[in-house]
């Protein structure tokens, strides 16, 4: 008899603050990836081949997945039929336990699909506070979930990030929105951007808080792909025009340069705000 | 010169989960209470005596506060001013460092004022999640932050919650509806609940949860104080009743027996959902 493989797609969530990020790491460090936990999960299956997460999206240390993907196939013994949907999910929260990461769905799909290569686009939300004369007054229930840009700016001039955000939509040489690292250098930096919005939000509890004038923000992009830390400087480069340190014009600029040495190095957006909201097939 | 003293009433956020209670204990726990926090930063201001925080109002390990209060007396060096509120508030937010607990605001009070006698009322929100037939379908974004009530029933009857707890509404011995402890048995057991209300309420980023049918609620009650964990009674009762197994009777019933032992032992809520969310002057 012999044993098959079937292949699974999962979405999952996570709190990014406590990984290196979500691909896997070496076991050692005393931070390690999201991948980790997933994989170690996974060998309660009792595979006969060690299980991989191929995962769709990457994200840094720090930023969470309101719903990330992945695909895994596992090689059961002769005989044993594949697993059923519920039955992974409900396996693998089991052995995550305690750690913030939680399997959302679970979908058989066909050998040749891949988590990866078969998305159509990514959809990350960054989250603004405005109102915080210091980063001291965000509320203890938000910390780590959103970005309260620091100066004597109390509040964001969102038509002027509106205008500026309508320069980045559609098809680009985003170069200046890239950070470069030894992965990347090969990489085409022309990307379509399907979606950018900017919209306000509700804070967590943030109907109780009747004594502060705190305003939460969400701006959301979406394209089939995105360049390394590109959401980080966009939204950062849309604070700054919110900010008057930048203007619309400014950004339409920093794009046609195509030169990622002339981002303005005070503009990255840290990783706190920004949510992998879904990949979508 | 005389050295002067100078009161102030403070008001205070903490995220529970880390705490052993509001209150505090001696300082060689491996968990220790959110007064012990702040009484460490106060020692910062360079009292000529040392700082005693005065809460108003006790809560358990695993409680959260959006707001609580204390009051405190400082005394200076001869002829240094009293502080002002917002170095105050700057002050012990600073030596409070990464803690999730916050000073939100400070008022110079008269001697006479007590932050736990002066204060009219306190309101307690409670927070409930349906929609998960297992804790691990909590979002990760909202473990320690809510209770997902378990059992088959993947919703509540609200309608039911909201007759009984018209019962819990106005003056009653409330004897069933509290814990004992070594200090409970001698407090007189009649409370006047002032608010007594269920809304639904928004989840942190559940408008971005597209695919499931979590439900958030909140219970919101309303005193000018309350009996030892006599919140989470009066929430796990009204949970049992949006389940089924208690009816509304049923909670008029367990008021007029007046006997703690007559509470059904499983019903009590536990401390995750619970915040304490205002104390009215």
């Amino acid at each position: 008899m012999f044993s098959s493989r079937s292949r699974y797609l999962v979405f999952f969530q996570y709190f990014g603050t406590k990984y290196s990020g979500v691909m896997e790491t070496s076991n050692d460090q005393s931070v390690v990836g999201v991948q980790n936990y997933l994989e170690r999960a996974a060998q309660n299956l009792k595979p006969i081949v060690p299980i991989k997460f191929c995962i769709s999206s990457r994200t840094d240390t720090g930023v969470h997945a309101l719903c990330n993907s992945a695909h895994l196939d596992i090689q059961r013994e002769p005989g044993k039929p594949a697993f059923q949907e519920k039955q992974l999910i409900h396996c693998l929260n089991k052995h995550l336990k305690s750690e913030p990461i939680r399997i959302l769905k679970a979908h058989r799909v066909t050998d040749g699909f891949h988590a990866r290569f078969s998305a159509l686009s990514r959809t990350y939300v960054y989250r603004l506070l405005t109102g915080c004369a210091h980063p001291s007054e965000i509320p203890v229930f938000e910390r780590d979930l959103c970005w309260a840009p620091p100066g004597h700016f109390n509040s964001l001039n969102v038509p002027a990030m509106q205008e500026a955000a309508q320069f980045l939509l559609g098809t680009h040489d985003f170069s200046t929105f890239r950070s470069l690292n030894s992965k990347t250098p090969f990489q085409p930096p022309v990307r379509t951007l399907l979606q950018a919005d900017i919209q306000p939000s509700p804070g967590f509890l943030s109907h109780h808080y009747e004594h502060r004038k705190l305003e939460f923000w969400e701006v959301k992009f979406r394209s089939r792909s995105f360049l390394y830390r590109q959401v980080r400087r966009m939204v950062g480069a849309l604070v700054a025009v919110g900010q008057g340190k930048l203007t619309p014009q400014d950004i339409k600029e920093l794009l046609e340069i195509k030169d990622s040495q002339a981002f303005p190095s005070y503009a990255m957006a840290p990783p706190s705000g920004l949510f992998l909201k879904a990949v979508e097939y």
